[in-house]
């Protein structure tokens, strides 16, 4: 007799079905394919032999520390380091404001558990992180989608109905925004509207999480603060991430928030992982160390940008003059809306398979379905001479394969 | 406008309250404290050199895989590894049967969102792990103590309250167990209790979760079957870990079980890391394809020998008449029963701060108010000599200071 599994599975665990984020891993696997999927650094970003030096330097006088377990919040020195480079990024922090965590999302699914109990109203970007769609949607709540537009998120929209939920005693818990680089749409969101959106969450209550992976990466253009620099009540709840200007593979991100957040946050996770890899923490401390976060960072805008360009040159020369799509500053993404008889979703097997070509359509982005016409490309990780070629097929194979 | 944390916090973070896991990590930093208490391999287990020059070859050879995001279930070449590794312990597995996790705490909490629904039956043993508690406990969940003794967990105390249960139509989802080398109490469980176990997760149909940290420590007496080699129905889910094997800073476990499960495991992976750290997993890959898992597992069996033997002799020496303690066979720990005057937890302070000696208290392993005389020695990490001075110590401390 065999165990009859969906009879036992939880009720989460019923509803959690294949996610675009899987698709993702699967369509970059294949080596003849284009890829403008995955949000993933190109493999030239790294700064190899930095890496290698790094990595020589700590398994030779630090080896029995790498192994080892660490603290539940971080070793110490790199908390501190964390905290100094945000407190020179304007945001001023100490050790105790700053919880290492496995990746960003990570920090996410922390703060849904610090935050969020069944049927709490949390408000998204629309669009959105698919990421953080998944996992706020494991808390069993009531996700509300806040609209953007070439400014972000629509301000006004959110006051209007905050009133209205105010009236309804359903206020939100938190709000989640990507206001620098947007993934996907690659927009920022508009100082007036900074200030305006840290006077509603003061107002109504609510907490803003504010991820800012892409925020650095800027190729041009004059710098926005962040909402966090421009916080006074610790009222936002930061996450940054070494993953686009470092390394994905460390699993390394962080949160900087109010003491009290940080204590809870440990907390919480040692029913989660514990802590996070000793060696990565090492490499990364000793790689920021020798000033090598800002070098990787001067590198990877120059070639965002170069990449940038070619993609939107290309866009503007192959793509049908009725699609429209986003011109960012910096980050890793462009964010496309086609005519409305083009079904993304549809397109993405035909574009794969016959165009070999690959990209994330636009409902992966929505928690409803929306954004069927719309698309997302990240130009981070292929090659000029691939984005040059694969514009030109994306655009003919969404031509045959996309109508609806 | 300061935010009043207390009342944004949702109900898991109102009542997640300081665990006696961060204490550990407190008490161990004190350079002069010898501490039974982490439950932390020795640094000379550890084979540096060996590591070292696994390090400079995955950095030399694969530093872009190794910086790069991996795939949420783990690099298949590791999968396949460790699924080779776990056919040769006598329970067969392919790729698919395998999830590499971030430590095997995360297995856990990944079993609980497959599994639990608030208000489930979920069985542990009493005592057993603290991370496990603290993980199962976020779930909302019913925990229920299985009693144990020398053989390990009762089961005929479970079959006669299995039976009350399944009256109640209330039967448990899951059994979590440590049988071999049981943390804390170093504790075997019978061979003939784990096939009657099976045979009631089976009549009974719950999932056992078997928690295998220690099994392959053995350093006297004849091996006896993981559950998951005597399993017919893939009713048993085995957790692995390199933690105790290789390294616990690298972060990584794995779960073993049927394919449906895996699958489920790697989508309810992608809300909370979405995947392991790269370098750790090639690290480990590299080490485990040159044999030195198993070298590794040879020396440290043979210290923690060595550990075991001073620290039951020093025992015997030192503590009163009236305290009883296991013999363990392999793993990291024995279990000290005093006499019922004796309160453990009033006790540590004074152990810590006058006698510079830590261990963890008996009732940070029990989920209700239970184990007040008891307390969990970790023999491996301190050397040979400090076990020798700090077991008196302790005893001399306990006496002073224990009294309820």
């Amino acid at each position: 007799m065999t165990v009859n599994w969906a009879e036992h599975f939880s009720s989460l665990a019923s509803k959690t079905e294949g996610s675009a984020l899987a698709d993702i891993f699967k369509l970059t696997e294949r080596p003849d394919v284009i890829s403008f999927a995955g949000g993933f650094p190109a493999p030239d970003m790294y700064l190899i032999p930095e890496v290698q030096d790094v990595a020589k330097e700590v398994f030779s006088r630090h080896a029995t520390k790498a192994l080892g377990y660490g603290p539940t919040p971080g070793f110490s020195e790199f908390r501190d380091f964390i905290a100094a480079r945000q407190t020179r990024l304007d945001m001023p922090a100490a050790r105790q404001n700053i919880l290492i965590t496995s990746g960003s999302l990570q920090a996410l699914d922390l703060l849904g558990r610090m935050f969020l109990d069944k049927g709490d109203r949390v408000l998204v970007e629309g669009p959105t992180y698919l990421g953080a769609i998944t996992t706020l949607s494991t808390f069993d709540v009531q996700i509300e989608t806040v609209p953007t537009d070439e400014k972000g998120l629509q301000v006004e929209w959110l006051e209007e109905h905050l009133r209205a939920w105010s009236r309804q005693d359903r206020l939100p818990r938190i709000l989640y925004t990507i206001p620098t680089f947007q993934n996907p749409s690659g927009r920022v969101l508009d100082l007036d509207r900074r200030y305006y959106l840290l006077e509603l969450a003061c107002h109504y209550d609510f907490m803003i999480i504010e991820d800012n992976a892409y925020g650095e990466l800027r190729f041009r253009g004059e710098p926005v603060p962040t909402l966090k620099s421009l916080d006074e009540e610790g009222r936002v709840i930061y996450l940054g991430t070494l993953s686009k200007v470092f390394s994905p593979g460390v699993r390394l991100g962080w949160l900087h928030a109010e003491p009290e957040v940080v204590r809870k946050g440990i907390l919480l996770r040692q029913g989660v992982d514990q802590c996070s890899n000793s060696i990565g923490q090492l490499l990364a401390l000793e790689f920021g160390k020798r000033g090598l976060l800002e070098k990787q960072i001067q590198h990877t805008s120059q070639m965002l940008k170069q990449k940038a360009e070619m993609t939107l040159s290309q866009l503007e020369k192959e793509f049908p003059p009725d699609s429209q799509w986003t011109r960012p500053e910096g980050g890793f993404y462009t964010w496309v809306t086609l005519p409305e008889y083009i079904d993304t979703q549809k397109a993405l097997l035909h574009c794969v398979e016959k165009a070999r070509v690959a990209y994330v359509p636009g409902p992966a982005f929505y928690c409803r379905n929306q954004g069927q016409n719309q698309l997302r490309l990240c130009y981070s990780e292929p090659s000029l001479d691939k984005i040059k070629e694969g514009i030109p097929r994306l655009a003919q194979a969404l031509a045959e394969g996309g109508r609806g």
